[in-house]
């Protein structure tokens, strides 16, 4: 999937996925109004209104664009009908031939990440016969957990040819509190291990390193044996809105690509993309997701009017690929 | 939230949770089978099963316990048809009044973090209505996203009076790879920050601490503020596995309650759980989840074959609170 993943931007032009994170207050009321007439305002109301918002803006998008990310969270707060809305976006845009990011940064151990991977990426087994539950082709995962985290959905992808994007720096404000903190190196870590009395000092070589390069670093060791084509089948999370850690990281996890979330409403900008691609203009995929979906609310697109919100969404995406067009062209 | 589920320790004197984490192989025969005649060897069929069996794991100790933790993942595995067999579980231990701990170790950002919180435990909005998604009353949340990952949790639950378990120290083999990285105090990172060139030297004052030390000290922040009459319902999830840890981490957040998985089938024992407990013989409410519900296929439970598995589970707690009861009433 990682393959395709790349031939297709190559063959879009188009580093990007459009965010499938649908709210109700981003939702045309001509929308709304039809799915609260036929369910009422329900919960299979607001999950039909998001499902007929999604096709709109799918059927505009989709001959532009590699890939889209629906963000599950979106979908499970409006309980089992949001989630059959995002099963059926999810089935929707896999028919349209896009590949299909799930947005879901699950993370648990053992049996229960593997139960996870199977629901999302897998097959389950049910007496003689097995079944797709969610059948995304990529996963996002958090590895707070460990290996014992990440590993069952690794052996997931390796069966099924799809793949995952692990959590490295997000693109939030208080990301840092524990992400940014400096880790210091694993033969200090031994030696430190038996408690020792006062003050003293050790050495500092310049190897302590923020936790997130430390995760990075173990996102190119589980990729380094998931290699696809050129690009391994394990990538990473990285926020726009950390460009100077982006540098650094693209560098760490060369052969990972990284999806970057945080372009446009959060703040990033196109110029400030140019390190986490690499030499060959591979390497990333930026996200936007309010920034395409909702581009109707947004003053720069406010001429389509409520009424052509997905044709307003097909020009921010067109805008989006100009920008990062630009910048991948420009840099020195 | 939090007080129902300390006066409900106290009321059947154990600190325990049955985790509601059924995987088909634990299902006897004759229940999958009645399912499966059913609805097929289907997802359908399997979530049937999957219901069943936890209906009768409810009915044979709802009288002994305080509270379930259904383990999402293993119910997501099934799609959408698992889902509803989640829901349905939920509204029935809440039926039984139990008190019930989602497992779903969520975490995302700002308003996606918000969606999780409404759709797990709070009401979502459609139009002028407003609806439960899942509705249990307490959740997992992960916290390598920070403070705008829980946040949106905490708003929550002050609102519905629920609750959180926030990820410390998980059980697992490899949860040392990232939470045991011992982290540089705070006031070094920012001296560092500059980049310095070469070698040098940093003095050392005791102050580096594990990572999960430091996440633990986050969470009793968070929940200095979350206040119910004893302890907050900004709690912790601190692995059974790592006694010494929950050691540290109990006198770290005296006023959360710290929920231990990894007893019985992970290794954990009695004697390791003291120190997770105050000296008020609370704080402290231990998980077992396959050496409950699956305590049938053990060896010390195999006469009551699997005919009889609902009692199986039965004795099985009983042995639990009796093993946790004389290791706290033994305790020096």
């Amino acid at each position: 999937m990682i393959n395709k993943l790349v031939q297709k931007i190559q063959k879009t032009n188009a580093p990007i996925v459009v965010g499938l994170d649908p709210m109700l207050k981003y939702i045309p009321k001509q929308i709304t109004a039809k799915a609260y007439a036929e369910y009422g305002e329900t919960l299979e109301g607001a999950a039909e209104a998001i499902w007929q918002f999604n096709k709109a803006i799918v059927d505009q998008t989709y001959d532009l664009i590699p890939a889209v990310k629906p963000q599950i969270a979106m979908y499970e707060q409006f309980g089992i009908p949001g989630l059959m809305a995002f099963k059926k976006t999810v089935d929707y845009c896999k028919s349209k031939d896009l590949v299909v990011i799930g947005d879901i940064k699950r993370g648990d151990i053992g049996s229960t990440s593997s139960a996870y991977a199977v629901g999302h990426l897998g097959k389950v087994q049910v007496g003689s016969k097995s079944y797709y539950g969610f059948d995304e082709d990529f996963a996002t995962v958090n590895p707070y957990l460990g290996s014992d985290g990440v590993n069952p959905f690794i052996d997931v992808c390796k069966e099924e040819k799809k793949g995952i994007f692990v959590l490295v720096k997000t693109s939030n404000p208080s990301s840092g509190e524990f992400q940014d903190r400096l880790v210091l190196p694993e033969k200090t870590d031994k030696n430190m291990s038996t408690p020792s009395e006062g003050t003293g000092s050790i050495t500092y070589t310049n190897d302590n390193r923020p936790l997130y390069e430390l995760v990075g670093e173990q996102v190119a060791k589980w990729g380094a044996e998931c290699m696809g084509d050129s690009y391994s089948y394990v990538g990473a999370v990285v926020g726009a809105t950390y460009p100077e850690m982006g540098k650094v990281l693209r560098k760490v996890m060369p052969k990972s690509y990284i999806l970057v979330p945080g372009y446009g409403a959060q703040g990033g900008k196109g110029a400030d993309l140019v390190h986490f691609f690499n030499e060959d203009g591979l390497g990333a995929i930026v996200n936007s997701s309010r920034g395409i979906i909702a581009a109707y609310q947004n003053e720069t697109y406010a001429k389509f009017g409520a009424e052509n919100f997905a044709e307003a969404s097909r020009q921010a995406v067109e805008d989006m690929i100009t920008d990062i067009s630009q910048a991948l062209a420009s840099r020195k």
